[in-house]
């Protein structure tokens, strides 16, 4: 019986803590409302808003290079409670530039709507919660909105290869906005 | 302002329940001691247990076929606390059909080891616990043990083109095993 060198054990773990990455190679992004011009409706509420407003913050593992087939990477988004005017605040969304490319989301705290869209601009959304589990085809682009008061966090993991089309959403939009409606979240049609 | 049908809101959801998958589309599947023949070194004191022993239970969830390019699986491994001789109850292990495809793990309940062995028979192993997250790049075949006295449950995501190689394991084995010295798990080279 030979023992093996304990070196062989990694001690210095990657974690995920309910709402972050923590380790080596994480990196973290912050959005501030100025990172969204444009996204949202009410121009007049959002103009009154301080540009520094936190929406969101994100943690990613990317642990191969962008654009490696077969690899995988790995996010936690916190998104905060709050509105401009009537619409909640969300991520930016995005296709992935690589079409066929699917992804997974699931709900780790707090309460959302995933939003999702196709290539004909048929939107849906989906109840986000603890425990929600949602896949996203390919050819569907994603954005998630926190309806709660609190932070809401959710995990997401995709292929290295999908990458990000933000343009596309910025230049047309989502063809319909969460919005809150005499208190509860609605889908409306722009 | 025009309000969408409540019928674009999903409220079936898919639910990733702390050691399971819940919902529509998701499989479940169970091995027992039988199913792991030739795995553990100990054949006496594996030919003393019952067959029907449960090792683990696996609910996946596959939302696109086997082999789609750019999709994504999800899964729950629960592993039962147990010894096979001096070596923890663990899976099968598998390298990836699609060599280059990555894998994520992460740590749910209990205590574990993630194996790791790369294609020249190098192996190295991860503490797993709740939060740990693990990237097993391509070309690596992986394997976990549930080193602890309650069920160890990982949660997992995968292409869905990585398929699966459990022949070369079956056959050839990892050139180490995690098995109790004293009290400790320790790799064992074979």
């Amino acid at each position: 019986m030979m023992l093996m060198n304990d070196k062989r054990t990694n001690e210095s773990p990657l974690l995920f803590i309910k709402d972050s990455l923590i380790g080596e190679n994480v990196k973290r992004s912050l959005k501030t409302l100025a990172d969204l011009r444009g996204v949202f409706h009410n121009c007049e509420a959002y103009e009154q808003m301080s540009p520094d407003t936190l929406l969101y913050e994100v943690t990613c593992h990317l642990p191969v290079e962008e654009g490696t087939p077969g690899g995988l990477y790995f996010g936690i988004t916190r998104i905060y409670p709050g509105k401009v005017g009537d619409e909640y605040f969300m991520t930016k969304g995005h296709f992935h530039a690589n079409m066929n490319r699917g992804e997974y989301y699931w709900g780790v705290e707090g309460e959302g709507r995933l939003i999702m869209m196709d290539q004909n601009r048929r939107v849906w959304s989906e109840r986000m919660f603890p425990g929600s589990l949602h896949y996203i085809p390919g050819g569907v682009a994603h954005r998630v909105a926190n309806i709660g008061y609190s932070v809401l966090s959710f995990a997401a993991c995709w292929p290295s290869d999908a990458g990000h089309d933000y343009q596309v959403i910025l230049e047309n939009g989502f063809s319909a906005s969460l919005q809150c409606v005499n208190g509860n979240p609605q889908l409306i049609e722009i």
